[in-house]
């Protein structure tokens, strides 16, 4: 077994930190689904994940997909688990029951996206922009295209793609060159090239669904002129049946530093007269549509980030306790020791498991967010929610992604010179994880939204008001005494106050003087989402003292206790040189003029 | 041009850190090897660097070395690299003239080691190692085998190894099993497998000399009963030509994360008879002899950090005023501009660069006493620059390795979408720095070195020594009075009370509670590289307003002062979060029980 999912930390984290069982008592459409649903369908995720897509990972890397005269063919193994995939209903967990999904709370899907995540992210990748083609589909398509392409999607006969990026548009989307030429017919030709499509080109599915970013003729010029279009590989007749080929053609893929599996295209879309597509909702509003796909995307990626540390640490931990090697410097043997004895080992491992379970809680309590704004009956907790949602967005995204790449550098650290071997398997996850602060906006881009839409936009009243919260269990954690609980509270104190101080800091300079702002706001992205991710461990401490007492699983609840202060005492504490760096450094970062580099 | 020598940076801190003059004045053997000749070497060294062996670097990754029945093959172009790199001399740097050296300080060859290993790491281990083999021959060797062996391996014509890790003996060399029996003629017959040998077989040189560890029949066990061999590839005469075949062969090597060309061999000793070998120094004083190697390679290897997050940088700065990208967050221009002036994109360049320059300028430093130490008339002088080397070693092996994983990330980062595309060349740093925490002693092993030998054992008297030097820095930055300067002083000092703390806190448990001091031991240790590289810079500030004062190169004093700045605002500020882990985090390092895990 190569991998095991962490059912029982996901189950506790919805269970005290997202009141799953609260969101199934007051919102209809989750009645069934409180913690009895969750652990069946964990259990059953579990199974299929662990058993068949985990052991393709190693396989994917070696093997990677390759193109072929315009075909790309996907690692051996890897069509046959996304037909069990599919058919298991795992792509329609989150959708809604009248297109053939389940229509499951994302509290729960956000768990069972990390475990098919960390089994295979080459693999779930797939899956994972098929959800934002539906997603968009759901917000802003036609009837008709809802219809027609949605149950398609969900059970997995067909998969989609997001065409965003273009050779001199990156994360500047108001370069897209693309364009689409109307045919009068309601439906457009569409011309230009596209680049870094995810699964743009595979032989897992009878046909693809491209989203694609295109400009019509005379729109406005940046991003408000951009326009979102439904371009599928296969044109699709009246009843549903594929008809002709269309003018989408993966020209090459790239050659990757890792997720190696998934194939990321370059598609050439009219070359041969014209890619025929239909319009998803208005001219014009395109970007707006594919930002809802990309909040989903990006949530989703954050829990990529999570799921690809946690593969690192249990690989990290299977070696610790295997590999013998020197006495332990306490002298309690005379003979070599499994090295998870000797306490950096197990430093680099608290350290990873503590910011696993930091950002998987984080990132479970954000998601319920999501489930009350788009399912509470009352409007007040939805706006409420929904924006703690959006405001836990960029952190989810960037800080749980930047965290893996520590996570999986140190779980190569840990395995010594055997984890710089490629065969021992360590060194994929170090390099898979690379991609994860870079696709769906880079860590900068998550840290400009942070700053500009979360906390300039209003003040950081928002933000302070989260710090508000933070407080009161900073209180629980004094009433509480323990020592534990104390020694948590200090530091959460400690990195709270710095919160504050650099939302303050922001929101002073983010308008008047936003090179000041800007040039902190990745580490701003990084202490608040340091801070979250330490709270919700916080909250995990008093929740696991509270079922600690009337005996429910000892052993869990001791290590979630460790693990909570443990964060506290070792992670945490960076965000006081955070803030340091935001509110004395922000001149120093332009000091240098661009002619002196 | 894909690599520049920093030549200019190299001299600053030659003159105003590691007084190279003053050495020159001082020091008979190096009357010649002031600042002129170091110019002279580094122009000389750059010339063939960046023309010749840095444009195979990304060749080297594309067509690794390759192991072909028994014999490894180098990357094309790699054998006339290294005959142009012997020619010129460059092996013998900083080796006596008797054998063929030119005998130039360390602080000049620690500059030029920089310099090959940015142009290209895979292929400067070759000299690397030969250089440590060397080293030991110098301290241990026999008279016969000095002269037999050093000039061969000083021209190039042949190459060194070290022989330490076997499947079961990495960190823990009391494990080594490999055996050498005394055949009566004053040779032995060496038995065993070793892992992990860098360049352990190649076509660029006539012959390689293995330094072997190994145990002689009835030796004590563990590392008190290691010795020393030397086994060459071929046998050599009484004439210096090369006789038979030695029983030493390559089965196979390595399939790694990075430095891709450099052949990672396994080494069979002894497989068709016993592979013939001579003792170096005396029976069962391998491990001290080795420790000499190792003590310079592991320089060596921080210098490596330096070099290969250098290259990342400079790669970085390149695409970085390249690349186009959204208009500027300040309002400052209505297109899209260079990425360069973005403030996150300049942020990370800025810690890129800080981090580079600190580094380089504690090493260069610290090469400066080694110099001392070897060298200086006065015995005094000679101990205290030991004390300080010796103190330095760890930080800069280990500092300067760690931080080298952030560099290479950054430069990734700094890329976005194609830094993950290998054909950029980014994520080829990324790969290849990645093993420089864990060769020559894990960045654990490198800790551990300072926290017995070089904090616990004299109780902090010398760390705090170290402080005490720093405090002068900081008294005369006050003195100088300028915002800059009391910035610096700001940040200095309160890094300087943390390492204090901490070093208070690791002499007052290492005896009494290892495990609480060892548990601290990768933070303090990346505490003290943080600081001492701070110091540095903090101490260019100072010299290079000096130097400004008197109209010496007003571009680069000013990015200088910059830089510094930069580093304390930025970098300095970390120290007070790992003291916080170090003092407050000791025992939930070890409080999660190894079952739990």
């Amino acid at each position: 077994m190569t991998y095991r999912a962490p059912i029982k930390d996901m189950l506790f984290d919805m269970q005290a930190l997202a009141g799953l069982q609260t969101l199934a008592e007051q919102i209809p459409a989750f009645a069934d689904h409180g913690l009895d649903t969750a652990q069946a369908v964990l259990e059953e995720s579990a199974k299929l994940n662990e058993d068949v897509i985990a052991p393709l990972n190693f396989e994917g890397d070696k093997s990677p997909s390759y193109w072929k005269d315009g075909q790309v063919f996907a690692t051996p193994g890897f069509k046959e688990a996304f037909r069990q995939y599919a058919q298991g209903g795992w792509q329609g967990l989150q959708h809604p029951e009248e297109y053939g999904g389940q229509g499951l709370p994302k509290t729960i899907g956000a768990a069972c996206g990390e475990i098919v995540q960390a089994a295979n992210v080459s693999f779930a990748l797939c899956p994972l922009l098929t959800d934002g083609a539906i997603e968009a589909l759901l917000v802003a398509g036609s009837e008709a295209q809802k219809q027609r392409f949605i149950p398609k999607l969900l059970s997995g006969e067909w998969t989609g793609t997001m065409n965003l990026t273009e050779p001199q548009a990156g994360s500047d989307l108001a370069l897209v060159r693309s364009r689409a030429e109307p045919q009068g017919d309601g439906t457009y030709k569409v011309f230009g090239t596209k680049i870094f499509i995810t699964w743009g080109e595979h032989d897992m599915a009878d046909n693809i669904v491209h989203l694609v970013l295109a400009r019509v003729p005379g729109a406005p010029e940046g991003v408000k002129g951009i326009s979102l279009f439904l371009v599928p590989k296969f044109l699709v007749n009246e009843d549903g049946s594929l008809g002709a080929r269309n003018d989408a053609h993966c020209v090459s893929i790239e050659h990757k530093l890792g997720i190696k599996a998934s194939p990321t295209a370059v598609l050439q879309f009219g070359d041969h007269g014209g890619a025929i597509g239909t319009l998803i909702g208005e001219e014009n509003r395109g970007l707006e549509y594919m930002f809802i796909m990309m909040n989903a995307a990006r949530f989703g990626v954050g829990v990529q980030g999570i799921a690809v540390a946690d593969r690192a640490y249990q690989k990290a931990v299977a070696y610790a306790k295997d590999r013998v090697q020197s006495r332990p410097v306490d002298g309690s043997a005379s003979a070599p020791v499994a090295i998870i004895h000797h306490p950096d080992v197990r430093r680099m491992l608290m350290t990873q498991r503590a910011l696993v379970e930091g950002c998987r809680a984080m990132a479970i309590d954000a998601a319920a967010a999501y489930d009350i704004a788009h399912h509470h009956a009352d409007a007040d907790a939805r706006k409420q929610a929904q924006a703690f949602y959006e405001f836990m967005v960029p952190l989810v995204k960037g800080y749980s992604t930047e965290m893996s790449l520590e996570v999986t550098s140190l779980g190569v650290q840990v395995h010594g010179g055997m984890g710089f071997i490629e065969e021992t398997g360590a060194a994929q996850y170090y390099r898979d994880a690379r991609i994860l602060p870079i696709y769906e906006g880079t860590t900068a881009i998550q840290a400009n939204d942070l700053v500009g839409r979360k906390t300039v936009r209003d003040g950081g009243v928002f933000a302070r008001g989260i710090a508000a919260q933070i407080e009161e269990t900073e209180g629980a954690l004094a009433a509480d005494g323990g020592a534990d609980a104390l020694a948590v509270r200090a530091q959460l104190a400690a990195a709270r106050a710095s919160f504050v101080q650099v939302v303050d800091f922001i929101a002073a300079h983010g308008k008047a003087q936003p090179n000041a702002a800007f040039a902190g706001s990745v580490p701003y992205l990084m202490l608040g989402g340091n801070l979250m991710a330490g709270w919700q461990l916080a909250r995990s401490l008093l929740a696991a003292k509270a079922l600690l007492a009337v005996g429910e699983d000892t052993d869990f609840m001791t290590a979630k206790i460790a693990t909570a202060r443990f964060y506290a005492e070792h992670i945490l504490p960076r965000c006081q040189s955070l803030r340091d760096a935001v509110v004395n450094g922000a001149d120093s970062v332009m000091a240098l003029p661009v002619d002196a580099f």
